[in-house]
């Protein structure tokens, strides 16, 4: 076994799950994850935890979906349980989830109404919630699959995702820590771009008695991907109107040149270049889905381009990135809760050049370049 | 899809689990049994079930143990949780659980010590009660890994498999019925067979007050093998001996001719030509392991050969079946437990020639011929 799937296997395990002897874990594999979840199992089996591994397969759920559409009658939208009880039950036996992508085809579901999947969403609220309280990180093996939607050879790919995982989290969540305080510290947001062919973003938001997250990829810091290397937070009362032009995929559609116009606060206008079909469901799901959940700043710099995951993608340094639907708990006071919608969908936008973001008047960064860092213009 | 895979899916689903609307399902998929999973998961959609899927991968298995055995510190067997939280929460949740074999080693885990697989299956045993307290299904997908340990060729062997599983259960049912009879009415069977180069077998058991089952493939017949075909019951008192010349796998390792000496129902004298030392320690597991917890009575004549496989090999006609270990509960009057034991491992005699079956002193089979059959010598 590559020396480096064992390295993200126990970074995954220690640095960002912090697994303890006697926790009960849950692994969902994916179909060709396989390898790391091997090592992940062994880490398991090291430290003396209990694992129970699922099998995260995007062809298994399609031909779920698939059979359900089948068995509802004509038109009908098929109904799911709101209460499974097997799935429930795991993740709130569960004390830390372990989530590795990695399949063989990243548009395995294409063909799944995009009805079908924002009743099935919705029907796995609770099953969500329960695994959003276990201690979860989300991962991913390298595949062939991930590779061609990247547009990169095989093994140019693995050198890519190893160096995003394989970093010095703890000097990053140093950095990173600068802007949580500013963030923390300030009411309102407002970011501005310029572009050429498309829409200029100039979008404000309130952040007023919001904390913002370091995100350093450990539970420790209320980071749940590996890699992270963003620093995010749940903003609320947005206007203006923002562009996105890192093309995305949402439901196994390519998104491409998101426009989104708000006002109070709520999404009022929209459109995409390709997919807007895709981004209308996603705001359509419910009242959430139409408000920010979130507003995240990446700072890995170890990405080094855009390969169509938003597991990479938003944590790219020199971007921006704001999601639509459910916000984060870590980012919102004690006991209370942010904005609530079965849907998390994120959007990038590149700021490296002719942007700037402001806090509270002040600018923290312009053109990809903090207010710390040298190169910074005043 | 090849439709064979379907049929095998609507097969499990449907004659065999008897799967309902509303039913939580739980499906263990190995790791080259993909597409039979995907087959079962639309299948399960279409019948309005939910579905949580695990993945049953020998080499995740395999390294979760070795961690634990690196953890032991210096020659200690490993410890592990006998209550693993998430395992138990998902089987006392779920109705249904059909776990599907096919992985890519049948050897995959042969370098785990025996005391730690003991010490493990041990610990997992409120799991594999719960897991039998639910409606299981056990089944495998051909893989060309099983092809391999059958000895045959990749496309040879899904013959072999399909001719074995997509039977007419019905047919097959009416006539293990008659077998049932005998054995429920009878309280004694004694089992001869003579060998030129191996030890006769003459053993006698008791069966008065057990209830033999009619394994016909599925649930409603207690039956919980795909494929079945084989009568079985849960003997007491053994006294004698019994020669096994069909070889086995056990833990990894091939076992070969085994000998075992019953006194007042335990083993009491064993040898193997091959794999004692992995017999030595099944029959160390606990006392239940010294006992016998099934006699059984293979008549599925779609399987017309051995392939190293006890999900086949038991169910072959004109063979018998011996299984030192757990009981299980279908043939013991309601609310008694018959032998109890973590282990379950069968042993298998051919009968084709120079043997007899008797129950109460009445020849039922002759060299493979039942006495309701053509051929049947008086």
């Amino acid at each position: 076994m590559d020396e480096r799937v064992r390295d993200h296997a126990e970074l995954l395990v220690d640095w960002s799950a912090r697994v303890e002897a006697g926790d009960d874990v849950v692994v969902s594999v994916a179909e060709d994850a396989h390898e790391l979840g091997v090592a992940v199992a062994e880490a398991l089996g090291e430290r003396g935890a209990t694992v129970t591994t699922l099998y995260g397969s995007d062809e298994v759920s399609r031909a779920y979906l698939k059979g359900a559409e089948a068995r509802a009658v004509g038109d009908d939208v098929p109904s799911f349980d709101d209460d499974p009880a097997v799935d429930r039950a795991i993740f709130e036996a569960a004390d830390v989830y372990l989530r590795i992508g990695g399949g063989r085809n990243t548009t395995a579901s294409a063909d799944v109404s995009s009805a079908t999947r924002q009743a099935y969403a919705k029907a796995r609220k609770g099953v969500r919630e329960a695994r959003m309280d276990t201690d979860w990180v989300s991962t991913v093996h390298p595949t062939r699959s991930l590779a061609q939607q990247a547009g990169m050879a095989y093994e140019e790919y693995r050198e890519f995702v190893y160096d995003a995982v394989l970093r010095d989290w703890e000097a990053l969540a140093d950095e990173m820590a600068r802007l949580k305080d500013i963030l923390d510290e300030g009411d309102e947001v407002r970011i501005v771009t310029e572009r050429d062919d498309a829409p200029d973003t100039d979008v404000t938001m309130s952040i007023a008695g919001r904390t913002a997250v370091n995100s350093a990829a450990s539970v420790a810091y209320d980071s749940h991907n590996l890699p992270s290397g963003e620093v995010f937070t749940a903003p609320y009362d947005t206007t203006g109107e923002a562009f996105f032009d890192v093309p995305m995929t949402i439901d196994a559609t390519r998104v491409r040149d998101v426009h989104l116009v708000f006002e109070d606060g709520e999404v009022v206008d929209f459109a995409a270049e390709t997919g807007e079909e895709v981004l209308a469901g996603v705001l359509d799901t419910d009242a959430g889905a139409r408000r920010l959940g979130e507003l995240g700043v990446g700072m890995n710099r170890g990405i080094d381009r855009f390969t169509d995951s938003i597991l990479f993608d938003e944590k790219m340094g020199d971007t921006i990135h704001m999601a639509v639907g459910r916000a984060y708990d870590a980012c919102l006071p004690e006991g209370e809760s942010g904005n609530d919608s079965a849907v998390h969908v994120d959007m990038i936008t590149d700021v490296s050049e002719r942007s700037q973001m402001m806090v509270d008047g002040e600018v923290v960064q312009r053109n990809g370049t903090f207010r710390w860092e040298n190169g910074f213009e005043e």
